[in-house]
C-alpha cells in the first residue's frame, strides 16, 4: 500500500500544462495568452495590476545568464504580488549533485511554478515530466517560446491600420536560432506568412520547416525558406537576431563572413521592404553585426516596446499557467488561521 | 556617558533567542515549533497563511551553496508576506574584508532575522554572540537543526496508527554526519529510541552520544550505538544520509569501500525493518550509493514529503523567533505616518 | 513619421531626477531628503511604513560587490512594500554583451528606478544619460552620495544640545575617498565646517576642493585641507575610512606605511577631538589600521547608528524619486481590471 502524500499541494498532473513549445497550443489558446497580456498590460498602465500571484513564487533556473529574462520574469512576479527566485547557474546545476528527477519533485512542493533557460531542450522536457507544477521554457537550444508570445504582441500593438495578424509577413533575416524556430512555429500557427531569410547553411533543418508547413495547412499561413534577400520586399516586419552564440566561438569568423554584409538589416533593407515595416530583434543586439545602429534607433524600430514586452509576457504567463491551481480562500478561512495561529503566538 | 543609540530597532538582547541547536530548548519548546508547523501547513493547504512576517527580511548568509535550504527558507518568507534576502558564498565572506561582530551588528540593524550555513559551528554561534536579533543555524559541520525539525514533523505526519512519538524506533543507518548528530539529539529529547548504525569509525563520537543519554535519563528514550545492521529490524522509520561530504572527497573511495554495501538501504533492509517502516532522507541522494533508486521510489519512502516539510519548518521558525519581537501597529499609526508623509510628499 | 512607443511606463524625461551627486541639488531638496528620512525612521520605529514602493522594483547593478548597500536596498524596498532585484557583478557587465544605452533604455522600461555600484562615474552617469528612470549612484570611483545622506542624518541624530548643522565642524581624517568627496560636498553645502586631514599626497584634488569652495560662498561653510593631525581639535565629528581599496593593492604598503600611525583614529586623537566628539565610519573598518577598535566599541562611536541610516537614507530616496511618478489608482479602476481579468480566467 503506497503511502498518501501529506503535501500541502494538492496539484492534479493530469490537469497539469507546461509553456515548453507554442505548439503545444492550439491557435485559442495562444490567443488567450495574448489576451491576457492586453488586460495586464492596461492594468500596468493604470497602476492597477490584480494581485493574482500574491503569496506565490517562481523558481526561475538558469544554465545561462540571461538579463532580460530574469529581470522581466522577476518584475513581473512582483508587479502580481508574487516573487520570483533566481537560481543562477552558480547555485544549481541540473542533475550534478542529484538527479534532474529529484530535484524537479523537491522544487514543486516548494514552489507554485519553475522557469528553465537551459543548454539543451531535454533537460526542460525532463523538469516538466516530473515536475508536479507547471515549467515555462525560458530558452532553450532550439525554441524561445516566451520571447515570440513578446514578440506576437508587438506586431499586435504595431500592425499596420486595417491589417489582422493573418494578414502580416515576418521577414526573419539570419541563423536558424531559437528565436527562428519558435517565430516560425507562432506565425504560422496564427497563418501569417513567415520567411525565413539567410545563407542556406544556416536555414532552419527540414524537419522543423515541416512543422511550420503543417501548421500553414491548418491556418492558411504560407512559409518561404529562402537565401535570396530581396524577398524582404513588401514584408510587414524583419526580425534580425545574433549570428553566432554561445559555444559557437569557433566558427564565429566563418558565419560572420557568410551572414555579413548581405544579411545585415541596414535602412536600405528596411527601404526594400518598405515604408511602413517595423524592425525588431530580441537584443542584446550587437551593433553593426546583423543590424546596423541606424535602423535599431529609426523611427520604425520598436525594439524596446518589444523589450518591455518581454515583461508582459511573462505577467501573462505566470497568470495563466497557475490561476487553474489557485485556491482562493473565503473571508471565514482566512480570519480561522489567523485567529487559531495567533492565539497560540500569543501563549508562547 | 555611553551615547544613546538611535535605533529604529529596539531589540532587547536579554529576550534573544537563537536556534543553533536543538538542546538549547525544551521538549515543550521543540513540541510548540511542531504544533505552529501544524497549523502553518494547514493553512498552506487552504492557501491562507496569515501574514506574520509581512515587511519582515531575513538575512541567508550561505558559507556552502545549497538548493533546498535556500528555496525552502525563500519561498517560506514569501509566503508569510516578507521577503528572504539570498547572500550566497560570493556576496558575502564572513570575517574577511570585515569581522564576524561588525558584520552580525550591522546585519542586526537592517534585518529582522538571520539564518546561516557554515562550515564551521563557531562561525554561526559568533554570528549569534554579536547579533541583536534572532540568528538560525541553517547548517554546520555539527549540526543541522532546521532539518530535523522537518524530519520530526514528517514522522508524526507518517506515524503508525495509535503509536506517539515516543513509542517509534528510528535507524539512521551511515556516517555520523551533521544531521546524524541533530536527529539523535532531538529524538533522545522526544523521548523515542534512537539507533545509529555503521561502520565502528563513523559512528557518533562519544560526546555527542553523552548528550544524547543525558536527554534519555530525562525523556526515558533510548540510545543504541552499533555496527550491527541487523538492529534495524523492527525499526519505524530508516534515515539515510550522504556517505561523504565537502572536503571529504580525499576519502572518498575509502569511505564508500566501507559503507557499500552493508550500509546502503535496499529494499532487501526495508523488509527486514518491517512492513510499515518509512524511510527518510534530508536529500540529495546519491543513487545506488546509500540508497536503491528502488527504495528511493518505493510505497515506503517519504522524502518528498520530507523535502516539502523543509519548508513548513522554515516557516514555522521565521515566525517562532521573530514574533516576541514583533510591534504590531494600531489603525491610528499606520494612518497618522501615511497621512505625514503623504502631505510631506505633496508638497515636495 | 515616429511611430508611436506601446510602452505602459509613461515616464516624461524631462521631470527626471537622478541622484548621482548631491552637487545636482539644492540645501532645500537635500534637506527634504533629510527630512523624509526622518519620518520613514519613526514609522520604522512603530513597524508603521507607509507602502509607497509597492508592487515597484528597483534593479540594483553592482559592478563591485558590496553586502551593506545591498542589503539596506534590498531591506529599503522590502519595507515600502516593492522588491529589489540583485543583479551582481556576474549577472550583468554592463557594455559587455550590450551597449550601456541599450541596457539602460530595456531595464527602464522594466523597473521603477536603478541603482548602480560602478568602477567609473562615468558609468552611472551614462546610464542615468539613457534611462526614463531614475537612477542612483551607489557608488563610484569619485562619489558615495547615499552614504554621505546616511552620515548628516546620523549627525543630526548625534548633534550636541542647542547646535545646528551649520555650527558643527566635521574632521575626514585620511585618504581623498568617494567618501570624502561626497561628504566635502554635502558639509560645505549645508554650511559646515570641513576638514580634510592626510599626508599630502592623499588629499583631494584642487579642482573637487573648488567645488566644496564654491559651496562654502553659498552657504558660509568653511573648507580646510591639511596635513596637520592637531586641525581634529575641537571638531565635532571625527571620520575615518579605509586607506587603501580594490585596484589600490600595489599601493598598499606604500600607503599604509604613510597614514600610520599619525592618521589612525585612536583614543588619544579623540580626546583631542574633545569630549563630546563623535566617530563615524562607513564599514567595513580594518581593525587597527585607519582606527583602533578601542575607539570602534567606544562611547563616543556611532558607527553601528550610521549603518543602520544607510537602510534610513535608501528608504528616503527610493520614495523620494519615484514618488513623482506614481500613478495612484482610483477604487473603480483597481476593482475594473479586477473584475475583467478575473472573468476572462473564469471562462478559459
Amino acid at each position: 500500500m503506497k503511502k498518501p502524500s501529506s503535501s500541502a499541494t494538492n496539484l492534479n498532473k493530469e490537469n497539469l500544462k507546461h509553456f515548453l513549445n507554442t505548439q503545444d497550443f492550439t491557435k485559442k489558446e495562444l490567443q488567450d495568452i495574448l489576451d491576457l497580456m492586453k488586460m495586464l498590460k492596461e492594468a500596468r498602465r493604470d497602476n492597477a495590476i490584480p494581485q493574482l500571484f500574491k503569496g506565490k513564487s517562481v523558481a526561475m533556473i538558469f544554465e545561462q545568464p540571461s538579463t532580460r529574462t530574469r529581470v522581466s520574469f522577476e518584475t513581473a512576479a512582483t508587479l502580481l504580488g508574487g516573487h520570483a527566485l533566481f537560481l543562477s547557474p552558480r547555485d544549481i546545476h541540473l542533475g550534478a549533485k542529484e538527479s534532474l528527477e529529484d530535484t524537479s519533485r523537491v522544487l514543486s512542493r516548494m514552489v507554485d511554478i519553475m522557469m528553465a533557460r537551459v543548454d539543451d531542450h531535454k533537460t526542460v522536457a525532463d523538469l516538466a515530466k516530473y515536475a508536479s507544477v507547471p515549467v515555462i521554457n525560458g530558452l532553450c537550444d532550439w525554441l524561445h517560446p516566451t520571447q515570440i508570445m513578446a514578440d506576437i504582441f508587438t506586431m499586435m500593438e504595431h500592425i499596420p491600420e486595417g491589417k489582422k495578424l493573418e494578414d502580416l509577413t515576418v521577414a526573419f533575416v539570419g541563423d536558424a536560432t531559437n528565436v527562428n524556430s519558435s517565430l516560425m512555429f507562432a506565425c504560422t500557427q496564427f497563418g501569417m506568412h513567415y520567411k525565413h531569410i539567410g545563407p542556406e547553411k544556416y536555414l532552419a533543418p527540414k524537419k522543423w520547416q515541416d512543422i511550420a508547413r503543417d501548421n500553414c495547412k491548418k491556418s492558411g499561413g504560407k512559409l518561404t525558406i529562402t537565401e535570396d534577400i530581396n524577398e524582404v520586399k513588401g514584408c510587414d516586419i524583419i526580425v534580425a537576431d545574433s549570428f553566432y552564440w554561445f559555444g559557437q566561438e569557433a566558427e564565429k569568423e566563418e558565419r560572420l563572413t557568410t551572414f555579413i554584409p548581405k544579411y545585415v538589416v541596414t535602412k536600405e533593407m528596411m527601404d526594400l521592404a518598405g515604408e511602413n515595416a517595423i524592425f525588431m530583434h530580441c537584443l542584446p543586439a550587437n551593433d553593426q553585426r546583423e543590424v546596423t545602429r541606424e535602423v535599431m534607433e529609426g523611427e520604425r524600430s520598436v525594439i524596446f516596446d518589444e523589450a518591455e514586452n518581454r515583461l508582459t509576457a511573462q505577467m501573462a504567463l505566470l497568470v495563466y499557467f497557475t490561476h487553474q491551481h489557485h485556491v482562493e480562500p473565503s473571508e471565514e478561512t482566512i480570519k480561522y488561521h489567523e485567529v487559531k495561529i495567533n492565539d497560540f503566538l500569543k501563549k508562547l
